[in-house]
């Protein structure tokens, strides 16, 4: 499992195509070949009440958090954090010039015990690797 | 406290009713015996931007964290997270079947002493139990 | 970084103004003088399916989570805590007299080791310090 979600500040939805920037970090959580294919999930949603720093009408922000299970080292945790933000800060760049976006990223890990998963994509996933696409 | 929260992409609205998926899950919290009543939240929300496993347009998922206080035992949790997933599950069995739905479950346990609550819906409920619904 | 988070049931937005509420829960964050300025986000969004205690269909809730870096001490956290839950229920102090309104918050702390932040806000925050108002 590996649940990547994105908090937006509305004010960028003018200059951002969110689905796109979730398809683009999903290719990088592919790319680090610790993650099953069929747990990667990442998702963006706007947020419409906010109120940022100097409380600048605009200030904007982009704040992520991704939940992956335990068993991944420190180092694979690291590189994630740090393609992740990469990928994230090539998708704003020309935003960022302008001092008023502000990112974050942070990586928790989520208790294998008090977690559970119902996932036929996996199966899905696994035919048409073993069988061609449907 | 009980704070079970859903996050879904948006392409199972025309599916499943969140309304009444929210509700039957309410009640499960409940059969528990470990919640006291006012303290159970059930809610769900969509999301419209995600980019899932292989991609595919289809791709759906429903993600719940449910955020308890400490002192429940290790069995509590176990049973408590089984019947939510059974209980989700019930709902979305048709759509499970397609392979193209995912669906998790996460406990998390808050620390009690950096939570507060201010809840006189617990006071409400209590004099309904004495008095007779108003 | 101080992230405050509050989602609330969509039926407070006829007696709430969240802008507002965010606007004044921002102060409350920099009056504690614990927290960098260009590091303060506070957000809100509405939940529009849930269920909730009784299930009563005028139950309503805030519940605000505090994400911030460690650092702080025991009781600067404390006092950011019961700061924030008390600006809050300023803030709806009509509808809590209501017994259908419960609110939370909770405090978490972010592991520096696996969180990432680009913020140019800090500069631009700096020069306008420095050199005065754009």
């Amino acid at each position: 499992m590996a649940y990547l979600t994105l908090q937006y500040s509305d004010n960028l939805v003018k200059y951002l195509d969110f689905e796109q920037i979730c398809g683009s970090l999903r290719l990088i959580m592919l790319d680090q070949k610790i993650f099953p294919e069929a747990g990667v999930r990442v998702r963006a949603y706007p947020i419409s009440s906010y109120s940022i720093a100097d409380g600048h009408s605009e200030n904007a922000f982009i704040d992520m958090i991704l939940r992956i299970g335990v068993g991944r080292s420190e180092d694979q945790k690291l590189k994630t954090g740090e393609m992740l933000m990469m990928e994230l800060e090539n998708n704003v760049k020309k935003l960022l010039k302008t001092e008023y976006l502000a990112l974050a990223l942070e990586i928790i890990e989520i208790d294998s015990k008090f977690s559970w998963k119902t996932n036929p994509i996996h199966k899905r996933i696994s035919a048409i690797k073993k069988y061609g696409k449907k």
